[in-house]
C-alpha cells in the first residue's frame, strides 16, 4: 500500500491523491531529468522520527538545487495526513512506514516545484539485513575527495533524484553476490553507500577498561551529511564512546571491530564482508550492533 | 503543445495520453531514482532524422542500465504516432518538432519499463544559438578520462535520466553570464557540454590549399557518442575535411579556429569565447559555420 499526499496551496494539509492511478505530469522535470531531492525518513507506531533533521537536510539539498520548495511546516503537515491517512488504510498505528519527501523541479516552463509525501510499508530485505548484515564490495566513485568544494555544480552534498549510478551500483554488486557497496573516491578514501552513510568501531583494552571509538569518514569528502548517523553519534558519545571523523581509508574498515551501513529505513546494517573478507567477528559484530543499535533505538525515539 | 504516446503492447501503434493529465505513477523509478533512460532527436516536416542512430543509441543505453525495453520497430510506431498527432493538432506538417524518447524502469516491484515518445516544439532559445552562438565556461566534471573502463556503474556511455549535474552546470553558466558549459576531466581532459559534443576546427594553408581538420574528444574518455557529430563527421569527411578524435585539451580549443557544440536539436552552435576569451574570429567562425551547416543539414536529410 501506497499512500501520496500532494503539497498543494489550495490543500493547506496537502492534497491526497490515489496512488493507484497517475499523479505526475509525463513533462515532469523530476521524470525527465532526475531534476529534483529527496528525503526518506522512518514512522514508528505513526510519527516520524527525527523530521526536523529531514527537513533540514532537504532545505539544505533545495539551496543545492536553486529550488523554491514550501515551508517546512507545509512538509509537517502533509506527513502528518499522509501517516494518518496510511493508518487508517491499514487499520493500526502500529509498525514502521516509510516517509518518502519528494521535490521536482516541476513540470518545464512552469516555474513551479511539484512537492508530495508518500508513505508506504518498508521492504522486508531491509530487515532481514539490520538482524542478518550484508556482504559489501568496495567501488569507485569515481570523483576525488576534494572535488566537491571546487566543483559545486556536482551536487556532492545534496540528495538528489539523479540516482541511475547509485541504482547500477547496487545491481553491480547484486550481479556479484553482494549485498551493498562502499562507494571510495579516485584517491583512495572511504565515502558512504549508495544509500547509507559508512561507520566503524575500534575496540581497544586500556587496562581492563574498554575504550570504544566509532569513526565515519569526514563530510568534505563529498558524502552526504548522515541524519541517522549524526543521532548515533550523539548518543555514542553521550554512553561514553569516543568519536573520529576520517579520513577513512579501505585499510581501516579491514582492520575494524565492525562496520556498519547506517540509514533512516534499515538502521544499522553490520557488514560481514568486504570484498570477501570477513571483518572482525560475528560474536563482535554482533554484540557491538545490539549495543549501538539499542543507542540509536532511545536517541530515535527521542525525536518523534 | 506537447503530444504523449506510451509504448503500450495493447495499442502496437502506441498509446495517445492526453499531456495536460497526470500520465506518470509518482512511484515510477524514473521520477523517484533518476532511473531510466533517454533519447533526443529533431523531426522536420514530420520526418525524424537519424532514427536509427538514436534508437541505436538508446538501446545501448538499455544495456549498460541492465532495463529491458521494447524491440526498435515499436518505437518507430509510436514516433509515427506522435508526428502524425502533432502534425494534425498543429494543423501543419511543416517545420521542426522536438522528438524525445524515454525509458524508466518503470513504477517500483512492477518489473516491467515505462516508455513513451513526447512531441513538441523546438525553444527558440536553441534557433538563437545556432545563428548568433554561445558563450561558455569549462566546468570540471569531476571524473579522470581513464574512470569509465574501469567503473561502468558510472553510466558514463549510457544517457539517462539522472541529468541532475548536468542541470546544475548549466544554472551555474548563466548565472555567471555564459549560455553552456564545457566539461573537463580531473586530469584535464575536454569531454563534452552537458546537451551535446564538442567539435573543433583547424584550418591551415597549405601553399594556397586549405587543409581543414575537424576534432573531436575521443569517445574513451567516458563521453556519450554524439549521433549528430558522428553524422557530420561522415559528412566532412565526403567533402575533403581531415577528420581527428581527442584527446583534446583546454588549450586546443582556444587554439582552434573555430569551436562548436553540436546536438540533435539545436544542431550546429558555434562557440563565441570560452571563459571570456573569444575562439578565432568571428568571420572564419561564421564561414565555417555555414560550410559545416550545409553539409550537415544534407547528411541529415538524407537519414529522414
Amino acid at each position: 500500500m501506497t499512500v501520496l499526499v500532494f503539497l498543494d496551496p489550495a490543500f493547506p494539509a496537502g492534497r491526497v491523491a490515489d496512488a493507484s492511478a497517475p499523479a505526475l505530469m509525463a513533462t515532469d522535470q523530476g521524470a525527465t531529468r532526475g531534476d529534483g531531492i529527496f528525503e526518506s525518513m522512518l514512522a514508528v507506531n505513526a510519527k516520524p522520527r527525527k523530521v526536523q533533521a529531514h527537513l533540514d537536510r532537504l532545505a539544505s539539498s533545495a539551496r543545492a538545487m536553486d529550488l523554491d520548495i514550501p515551508a517546512a511546516a507545509d512538509w509537517q503537515l502533509a506527513i502528518g495526513t499522509a501517516l494518518g491517512a496510511f493508518a487508517k488504510a491499514a487499520g493500526t498505528e502500529s509498525g514502521e512506514v516509510v516517509v518518502k519527501l519528494i521535490a521536482t523541479r516541476g513540470v518545464e516552463g512552469a516555474n513551479r516545484a511539484t512537492t508530495w509525501v508518500q508513505a508506504s510499508a518498508p521492504s522486508p530485505v531491509g530487515e532481514a539485513q539490520r538482524r542478518d548484515g550484508v556482504d559489501v564490495l568496495l567501488l569507485d566513485r569515481g570523483y576525488d575527495s576534494s572535488v566537491a568544494e571546487r566543483a559545486p555544480w556536482l551536487l556532492l552534498g545534496a540528495k538528489t533524484l539523479s540516482y541511475a549510478v547509485n541504482m547500477a551500483a547496487l545491481r553491480h554488486a547484486h550481479a556479484q553476490g553482494a549485498d551493498d557497496v562502499i562507494f571510495t573516491s579516485s584517491d583512495g578514501r572511504v565515502l558512504e553507500g549508495p544509500t547509507s552513510s559508512v561507520l566503524l568501531a575500534h575496540v581497544q583494552d586500556d587496562g581492563g577498561v574498554p575504550i570504544k571509538r566509532l569513526i565515519t569518514p569526514a563530510l568534505d569528502s563529498g558524502i552526504l551529511p548522515g541524519t541517522t548517523q549524526g543521532a548515533l553519534f550523539a548518543a555514542a558519545k553521550a554512553a561514553g564512546w569516543e568519536l573520529g571523523y576520517g579520513p577513512v581509508l579501505p585499510a581501516d574498515l579491514m582492520d575494524a571491530d565492525a562496520v556498519w551501513l547506517i540509514s533512516s529505513i534499515r538502521l544499522l546494517a553490520p557488514v560481514n564482508t568486504i570484498d570477501g573478507t570477513e571483518i572482525g567477528t560475528a560474536e563482535v559484530r554482533t554484540e557491538l550492533t545490539a549495543e549501538l543499535t539499542a543507542l540509536l533505538d532511545a536517541a530515535l525515539a527521542a525525536t518523534e
